[in-house]
């Protein structure tokens, strides 16, 4: 006799907790008090002032303080602090961004580009929120494009000062947390012009307001007012006409400026310099990436228990059936499951890069260059997959799920700017993709085209290649040419080899259609024609890009299964296969279309999917378990049992009536009965 | 030379406008009065009375009575009144939809299901707005599964009146707009019990509150409160405790109660009964659909201005590219903008024929039924697409996209919940389903598998099969064998063939799997198994009547072009295509897998896409133009031409300091010169 495998619920729960367990469960007793929790249908100027009031909390709980040096009363824990911030997105994400805001951004700045007299004389301050910032860095001209920032920072030789100064309403500095109404200060970013030269965007602490609100001479500030979600923040616009401020102002880890005016920078590339500054900002990404996985968690705990209890249209045995049990709905819902747990996963190996990195334990620059391709790949995939599942599970919850209070509708619409900010999620996908192809162009001699041409055929063979943090083998051209039957791709191996082959035949077509854009051009005229074919391709690489992050998640999925044993291993492989299998169904297309997969395989890849869903419906109420969502946490009426609840006493009273003989019968009985008798 | 064309854009915008432009450009001015505007941010008290008090404003405009008899001061205008009603999204999503709960749901009960004498009773204080009222359709318990609702009206021949009750709370009534506050009376849908029998759902006029807001004895009411959008209107809960209603508040159109209790209606059979009933209610559905039409040409008007005047990252003229001339970017927006005319142009021919059916002009049971499913699967579509597209334009837009006063998350707000109500979008779809397979076996002889094994097989020939509104003829099985060129599928009678083969196919092989389920089993097990069997195509029946939907979208695209001529023709030649063969991309698995397409016509189609994109980026601006929206309706800062004014800032202040000397070299470029030197 079969038996239906039992999953070990706290296994799980600790494997998703990950390596900062107890950070974790620290944020989520703040989470659950209800000082730190949303109150639907507050209005903005309420709501911000309510944000403010919970950060002063945070501080007083002890809750933010965990990265900054140990003595200025932090500890030094890099990754159990993202960790934390991570979980707070149960309280309330404007607290959550604007507590990133504070001590992630501002404060971060003024840890990681400032030096000890920075952290001396502010920190303490920033960190105690007596002193809120903001970090002046977007303008409203260049979003994501930070090097063309155009606010400056010229020096002063005589005063000894830098002129900190907006010269055009694009370089307003744009969607600044703390910027509208709280801040006090602001790390700006500008070009910092010594000597007629410009050096370069770097980073500058300028005063902007008083204690009591006032805006300092020569800075100005714009709301941005009602946003579409995370109204208990103040964003806002600044700027600046010939603000003043002392030379000690430049934030001068990575570059400075004598009081003669001379520039110094122990990083000798202007270009490398940026990009190092840059660097220090990945901790949002993470932050981010984390926080998505946890509102996939709190939306599926929300839409699967619900799904679990509801029933819609009467089935064959008369009683209503059970939302889960329909196959449109286990479609909807369980292969967002198996991701969100590709997400969690994949986001504890970011998170542990990222403090293997940060902590000194491991930075070395290719580790921090892997961090950032790393986050770059992971937080687009996750914001969009958060942004997903919400709405999918608003959807499978109807109308119970547009009530604010269910908690859906809050996420979806917090969250949708998570999916642009700390980089574009395109952007950041473009980035990988050019890692991808400088990795790709790596191994091969100059302008050696065939060699190129071999490996969009699939044909490398031993000469593995190095896809960013990935080394993917050999060819798999052959998969296809398989008997029809799953038996070949369902296994570890065959779904590793698909998602790697795709990744990496992406980019080598890619890279050989960049190529042989400029191949036959005279010099003059190669850079628009690679201009040109890099854009053709744009779409194309971000496709790679992508496809690259879904192989890490899968990759991370597959390494987290070494924490099971028995039927727990037995119940998480499901999962990951029905994680990696729905991939590759996504991608169908394209497996077919090179020839990597034949019809049938297609086919046998869907049948196989929904045998999967069928297993996984009877294991998705443990699974949900195993997030740990408190009834605190989540405070979603609907997932409390109060559909069942319903649904029992509907039941009691039709059988009673029934029972005592008071039930109708229905004309569509008598007719039946009429048309028998006759 | 060839010249690139332009479009007549007077000729574009009057296509778009159809039957109905009077109405249409009425109701634009009243959207264009800011009277009746959303206001970004107001607390939910706030918008709900201003926009109960934008209702009576509608009322002093002669905004909403079109569709009521001439005799109670309307203009028996169907079409228009619901054209008009499309337009009101530019004002307030709330604003429309309580006016739509007001008129079109509470007010139409009476009209459609009620009888001369509840008109003359209830019409004019119900247009007038002297009578607010709530549709009391959906219960709790039970969301889009209407002959399931639990409440009953049990007739008491000694009293001649109904009892209407809740019995348990399963069966509050729910999501009612008008019932937190504003409603004084209610359409209630109950079932009908008189003499121990059910004659199952029928609707009664409930008077529930005084005119002072007192509920009335027996009555209760719960307040949603704060909703994920739409908190302009007072959605709320409502349930009766043996509330004693008169006889004759029977809407008694389709059934009636004598005073002895004798239950008569001139349809036999319940189950028809029920669907003609709610059959009156599909002008819900053709309003949302060319609502979300509005809504994606308010994105797309926003985000393609904004992207044509928007620059990031410096190009290889040294100067910023534009957004629109990135690949990506065009990928993102462009087949949007195709998509968005397919959905207004089915939507006008989903119009035509609501007012045809509604006007008596062509009311038969056929054509009601075809409305019902044409409805059923062009709403579905059109409220996704509305959702997706905004959601794109919002990022496209980036951080502006965020900010409320740039509309875009409003609406995507408000629209969220248009995809689940009037019918959520997977039951609409999965009733589309049910009408392909009716039809589909319709033609078959019972129990011939031979046959449809056959259709499966795409082998049918000459024997044309009837698909719910569409007529589909041969085989196109042979098309994937033609020669590696696009020129095979890229004509109209290629992409027809190929979309229409597609719902074909997929029925065919649902409904042999379902024979299949069941053709040797005894009777007794066959109940059951067909249930299984059923469960296990859901998913694919709902594909399949989302592909039936597209294709009614390209058709409706392509009788569309007969406006056309000249240049204009030419370019919107180009956007049926973009729109077909973007279809035909999305859906590349499912051509490949049945050997529809080989993969290098699957390449052929992406690589023209990619011309057809380069092409229609050109008309972008003339094609949104084309959607007439004026400053007044659109109201979004990022689409007034604000960006490009600060970009012609910008540049000016950088030409004129190189001019005058004084703008300072780069570090970059020193070092290049320095490298020079050396």
């Amino acid at each position: 006799m079969s038996t239906t495998p039992r999953i070990d619920v706290n296994a799980v729960r600790d494997s998703l907790y990950g390596k900062w367990k107890t950070e974790r469960l620290e944020a989520r007793r703040v989470a659950s008090d209800p000082r730190f929790q949303t109150i639907p249908g507050q209005s903005m100027e309420d709501h911000r002032a309510r944000v403010l009031e919970q950060l002063g909390g945070l501080v007083e709980a002890g809750a933010i303080q965990r990265a900054y040096p140990s003595d200025l009363g932090g500890s030094d824990n890099h990754g159990g602090n993202i960790a934390a911030f991570q979980e707070l997105v149960f309280a309330d994400p404007s607290l959550q961004i604007k507590s990133g805001v504070q001590w992630g951004l501002f404060g971060a700045a003024i840890l990681h580009l400032g030096t000890r007299t920075h952290h001396e004389k502010w920190l303490p301050d920033v960190i105690s929120l007596k002193l809120p910032g903001a970090f002046a860095m977007t303008e409203i001209g260049h979003g994501s494009d930070v090097a063309s920032v155009a606010t400056t920072a010229t020096y002063d030789p005589g005063a000894e000062e830098f002129e900190i100064h907006t010269p055009f309403r694009g370089a307003w500095k744009e969607f600044l947390g703390n910027a509208a109404l709280h801040g006090q200060a602001a790390v700006v970013f500008a070009q910092l012009i010594t000597g007629g030269v410009n050096h370069g965007v770097h980073a500058f602490f300028v005063p902007i307001r008083t204690p009591e609100g006032e805006l300092l001479p020569g800075v100005g500030a714009e709301d941005d007012g009602v946003k579409g979600g995370l109204n208990g923040i103040d964003n806002g616009r600044l700027h600046f006409t010939n603000v003043r401020i002392p030379r000690e102002n430049l934030l001068n880890r990575y570059g400075d400026v004598a009081p003669d005016g001379t520039y110094s920078s122990h990083i000798e590339s202007p270009g490398r310099r940026f990009f190092t500054m840059i660097g220090t900002l990945v901790q949002g990404r993470v932050s981010l990436d984390g926080s998505a996985a946890n509102a996939m968690k709190g939306a599926l705990a929300i839409a699967l228990r619900y799904g679990a209890e509801r029933r819609q249209f009467p089935g064959p045995d008369g009683r209503d059936t059970v939302l889960l049990d329909y196959g449109l709905h286990q479609r909807r819902l369980l292969p967002r499951l198996a991701e969100t747990y590709a997400v969690a996963f994949a986001g504890h190996r970011l998170l542990e890069t990222f403090d293997e990195v940060f902590s000194g334990a491991n930075d070395t620059d290719e580790n921090r260059e892997d961090l950032e391709t790393l986050a770059a790949a992971l937080k687009p995939l996750s914001t969009w997959a958060a942004l997903d599942v919400l709405q999918e599970a608003r959807e499978a919850t109807g109308g119970a799920g547009f009530i604010a209070k269910n908690r859906l509708t809050g996420w979806r619409a917090d969250l949708d700017i998570y999916v642009t900010f700390e980089g574009d999620n395109n952007v950041l996908l473009q980035l990988v993709g050019k890692r991808l192809l400088t990795d790709y162009a790596a191994q091969f001699k100059d302008g050696d085209v065939a060699a190129i041409a071999k490996a969009v055929a699939g044909q490398i063979g031993e000469g593995a290649v190095r896809f960013g943090l990935r080394q993917i083998g050999q060819s798999i051209a052959d998969l296809g040419q398989v008997a029809r039957s799953v038996e070949g791709v369902r296994d570890e191996s065959a779904q590793r080899e698909l998602l790697a082959d795709r990744v990496q035949t992406m980019v080598a077509a890619i890279a050989m259609a960049l190529r042989e854009s400029t191949k036959d051009l005279p010099k003059e005229r190669r850079a628009a024609a690679s201009a040109a074919a890099f854009n053709a391709q744009q779409a194309k690489l971000i496709d790679a890009a992508r496809a690259h992050g879904e192989l890490l998640q899968w990759e991370a999925f597959t390494e987290a299964l070494a924490d099971f044993s028995g039927d727990t291993l037995t119940v998480m492989t499901w999962l990951r296969d029905l994680f990696g299998l729905s991939l590759i169904e996504k991608h169908a297309a394209w497996y077919l279309v090179n020839g990597r997969l034949s019809g049938s395989r297609v086919e046998a890849v869907t049948a196989y999917i929904d045998r999967l869903l069928g297993r996984i419906r009877e294991q998705a109420l443990d699974l949900v378990d195993a997030f740990d969502l408190t009834p605190e946490l989540l405070r979603a009426e609907i997932a409390t049992g109060i559909e069942a609840e319903r649904q029992a006493e509907a039941h009691a009273h039709v059988e009673a009536r029934i029972a005592d003989g008071t039930w109708p019968i229905h004309e569509k009985e008598l007719r039946k009965r009429a048309q028998a008798v006759s």
